[in-house]
């Protein structure tokens, strides 16, 4: 490891663990939380690669793998916004979705008409603070309506996304909760499908599992983007989701959109994030479309710019950091990664594998994985949280290079010591 | 009128109405729906001041009435953020916040130092997406974690602000309900109350009105600034709400903060964010932070800037606005308008009256005078929404000159025309 590097690591290792530390990993701000008699403290020292003092958080999916592509870009992108700008509440009060800045609806269709990952004619665009916001816009959109007797059930098929639950039910609604698995869903009456596609935590393309006539469908495409799988038609259903977080990695800006089909739905939805916040920042709009216009620029065949294409660039990133951990497991006796099938992508017309956001993990049978990883200092996300077994963790693979490979050093090492896990 | 304001009226005026045209007001964004067979257009022609042409809305309170100062302070406080800046969810995962930019945090301590409006030592601060998504989070936070078999009821006394119904019921909630107004609520065990002060509507200084042991309270201080009303003391309660969107006029960036003594209900309000949107955008943080900042140092008394004094610019715009208002209802004998009493301000020195951001415009009794008003074309708020009476109106004071001009000139009209009103 060259000096530079130990220096970037001493940087994005935050913490160190003492005897006393409980770490807790109920969700994406407590595993930051370090609960110890002392205040966590940036590790000076032991930056040796796989020393026991440091903690690798993998637990939650933060991109800043994606921090150098846009460090490279320069300052020629660069947003400012000057004192005067966006005072009012409004972006454009003829749009139905009256909080959504004119710039970002353009860039968000110029986008997608490039990918080819979603049809945007006859969708109503829907703006939110984060596709977790939209999440809660489409439940209530849905349900609100309907004047059910009892909440409407919100399903999908395990293992699911760890926070659909919670956000189901945080504020026990009277509308929707969380009705568990799909695929042992089995009530009668009007319900709603989550089909999250790439899936996360699994990263397997999906379609609804329920298939019954009173069904309603949220298609949660965070990740269907060219990095982390084929583009293999443009999707075209009644409620589509995206965020800016997983697509070009600036997941601080809370920036996320839907294609609704039906007005009444999408006028629901922007009820919604009107009582919930009256809106979404107009900075992060801004930011947002300028982010969203320098990657279709990228990804011009006639460079009026020097970008290098942003989906390629990501997508070779993707490949050798699944190559890696492929690699890493391979002849290890403890973990398996599952391997996707080749489709043609019609973005970049070539055959490519799925190489998803997240590592499935899977250990040998009877093993706690996150556990065992915790152990070793790796924070991972437990098969629990989604619906699947403890022999699972999710693992993000949008770390900073430099926790990606400390993180492969170590878990190789857990090979070899692994006979010293109470559980084996 | 001069051809420059008749240019800008144009601008600022972009909403016509046909015969076959309905407006409703139900809500903030419907405020600006104009339902006709033919799309809102520009009005080009008839801008002489009284035509009945034109909607004059001030039903919600944007505060673009700020815009003139932000202008003037030119591009020295523009924000910029580079393309690699903010990827990541956290902004400081050491902080109880993890959310919350160090920076914003930092200007929100200093500003509230300067103004002397609230006591920040021995409090928790929490950013939200406005003022408004921090009402929930202190409401889920309040609430969750008593495990009372029934919803707790919301309460606040009448004339109350219109949302706090309907952001409370909106997703029908089993943690809390709307109980109505503070005044007769009667039921036994644990309730909260939301105590705004200045009040929205009616701009009167408040206290708690319940009073019980089991109560809880909320403190909306959204117009507790120097612009508005005297800083009589600084405020310490359990939680107090603040946004940028009434101190600085940039609604647009939804910004809110929460001073929060309980470090437990901090954590919870904390979680209700994280749920709710993940954290709140980068962009506006650091906008606001800036924003703030640029405030503070208007406030020195030393100068190393050329800034105007925000507040007393401010302030002086207010009072200037109140007595035109006054002066136009003074001899009218349909409407009346609050007097306030003298206070003295802590941050000025000076004796104050109260200079609401709305009118609580009271008509002769009997008349409906969000209907009156809307016969002229000025969109008002009824008193209905605020658990009061159809005799009230709220109305915006912040709206830009000319259209504040252009309601006053228009509201002097209606004394001549009024025997045509169909209720008198």
């Amino acid at each position: 490891m060259s000096k530079g590097n130990k220096q970037a690591l001493r940087k994005s290792i935050n913490c160190r663990l003492t005897d006393a530390t409980v770490v807790e990993m109920q969700n994406i701000e407590q595993a930051f939380v370090i609960k110890s008699s002392n205040t966590p403290s940036v590790t000076e020292e032991k930056v040796d690669g796989h020393s026991s003092e440091e903690i690798i958080n993998l637990d939650h999916g933060d991109p800043t793998m994606y921090e150098s592509y846009w460090k490279n870009v320069g300052s020629k992108y660069t947003v400012t916004i000057p004192a005067y700008q966006s005072l009012s509440y409004f972006s454009n009060a003829k749009n139905l979705c009256w909080f959504l800045e004119p710039k970002l609806e353009e860039e968000i269709k110029k986008l997608h008409k490039v990918v080819g990952n979603a049809i945007v004619q006859d969708h109503y665009i829907v703006v939110g603070t984060g596709s977790s916001q939209l999440i809660q816009a489409a439940l209530y959109a849905l349900c609100d309506s309907l004047n059910e007797p009892n909440p409407i059930s919100v399903v999908s098929a395990a293992p699911y996304y760890s926070s659909y639950p919670e956000v189901t039910d945080f504020l026990r609604s009277r509308l929707f909760k969380w009705g568990g698995d799909a695929r042992s869903f089995d009530e009668d009456g009007p319900y709603i499908e989550m089909v999250t596609s790439p899936n996360n935590p699994d990263g397997v393309l999906r379609e609804p599992v329920v298939k019954r006539a009173k069904g309603m469908l949220i298609h949660d495409f965070a990740y269907y983007w060219p990095q982390y799988t084929a583009i293999t038609s443009p999707a075209d259903h009644d409620i589509m989701l995206f965020t800016v977080s997983k697509c070009t990695g600036h997941a601080g800006s809370r920036i996320g959109w839907a294609l609704v089909r039906d007005q009444n739905v999408a006028k629901k939805m922007v009820k919604f994030v009107e009582l919930n916040t009256i809106g979404v920042s107009k900075e992060a709009q801004l930011r947002a479309a300028k982010i969203l216009e320098v990657i279709t620029a990228s990804c011009q065949r006639v460079k009026p710019h020097d970008l290098e294409n942003f989906f390629e660039h990501t997508h070779n990133l993707m490949a050798e950091r699944w190559k890696k951990l492929q690699d890493s497991v391979k002849n290890n006796k403890l973990f398996y990664v599952q391997k996707y099938p080749l489709q043609q992508c019609n973005f970049t017309g070539d055959f490519t594998e799925t190489y998803p956001a997240f590592a499935w993990l899977k250990s040998k049978e009877g093993i706690d994985c996150e556990k065992l990883l915790r152990e070793h200092k790796i924070l991972t996300r437990s098969g629990r949280r989604f619906g699947s077994d403890q022999e699972y963790v999710r693992i993000s693979m949008l770390s900073r290079v430099d926790e990606f490979d400390l993180f492969l050093q170590r878990l190789s090492t857990i090979r070899r010591i692994s006979s010293g896990n109470s559980e084996l």
